[in-house]
């Protein structure tokens, strides 16, 4: 009983830890030009990689800070799997970074604010959400489908494709 | 009337030329070891960029077709703001990349094949999408909200903050 009452004490107080340097480089990069965001990545209890977001400073709409930081740690660790790292960030991510996750495989998730939050101050985490929702013709950004006739030669060159990389 | 269907041919003459440049750098980026994905960004009837899928190549889960033409594009154009471009994509934008799309602020988007076609060759693009649907406590990725109460601080110096650059 007793024992338990720590342990989850220590883990909590080391995930408060990073969630606070997350938290610290989101207020950081304001002064710096930046948007209030930050996340760290973290392996075996060291922070493996850092990153905010840097959409102006760097002309990057793709340069948010989860996805800075999954692009440092994979460089880091010289994989594009990052099994066995969680990461923490300073807001819960937009779709572009949630998808991002995924696809590095990251074991946990901490955040601090909410997309309603970034909502508040003028962002569109929210408003993406909900469009990801729609099915494509229904969007805002207008889509339309072409030459899937063509198009899926691709993927049946890669089925027949024998020593490929899977991710 | 033949006015519009002569318009109508050229247009879409038009979009089927780049979108079979973005179908034959998917094809090609296999035999250089990539995922079977190619993009194309598209101003004024000029190729800004290309992409292709490089997360083995690279290390970096990130690296998508449309990821990869989108950053190229945002540093050719020196913009984080790609409004007036239109997107080729070989294959339906995964959410991270159609998250890009939409902070990129692209135009139109005319796509290949569809994410039933990436699950049906093995790729998570599909899962990725039901996974967004759902409540975070409810998600394959481990997901807790910590220090809320800390983290707004951050929110709150942005909306305080007079000469910030918004996106």
């Amino acid at each position: 009983m007793y024992y338990t009452l720590i342990v989850d004490f220590l883990v909590m107080n080391y995930n408060k830890k990073f969630m606070r340097k997350a938290i610290a480089l989101s207020i950081e990069n304001i002064k710096n030009g930046g948007g209030p965001f930050g996340a760290v990545i973290v392996k075996d209890g060291k922070i493996v990689s850092t990153g905010v977001n840097c959409v102006t400073v760097n002309s990057d709409p793709t340069a948010h800070a989860e996805i800075i930081a999954i692009r440092k740690a994979s460089k880091k660790l010289g994989s594009f799997d990052l099994t066995g790292c969680d990461i923490y960030t300073s807001c819960e991510p937009c779709p572009m970074c949630l998808g991002a996750v995924y696809w590095a495989h990251l074991d946990k998730m901490y955040y601090g604010n909410t997309k309603s939050d970034a909502k508040n101050i003028g962002f569109d985490d929210s408003f993406i959400y909900d469009e990801l929702e729609l099915k494509p013709e229904n969007r805002q950004v207008r889509t339309t489908q072409l030459l899937p006739e063509e198009a899926i030669v691709a993927f049946e060159t890669w089925s027949k494709t024998e020593d490929k990389v899977r991710y």
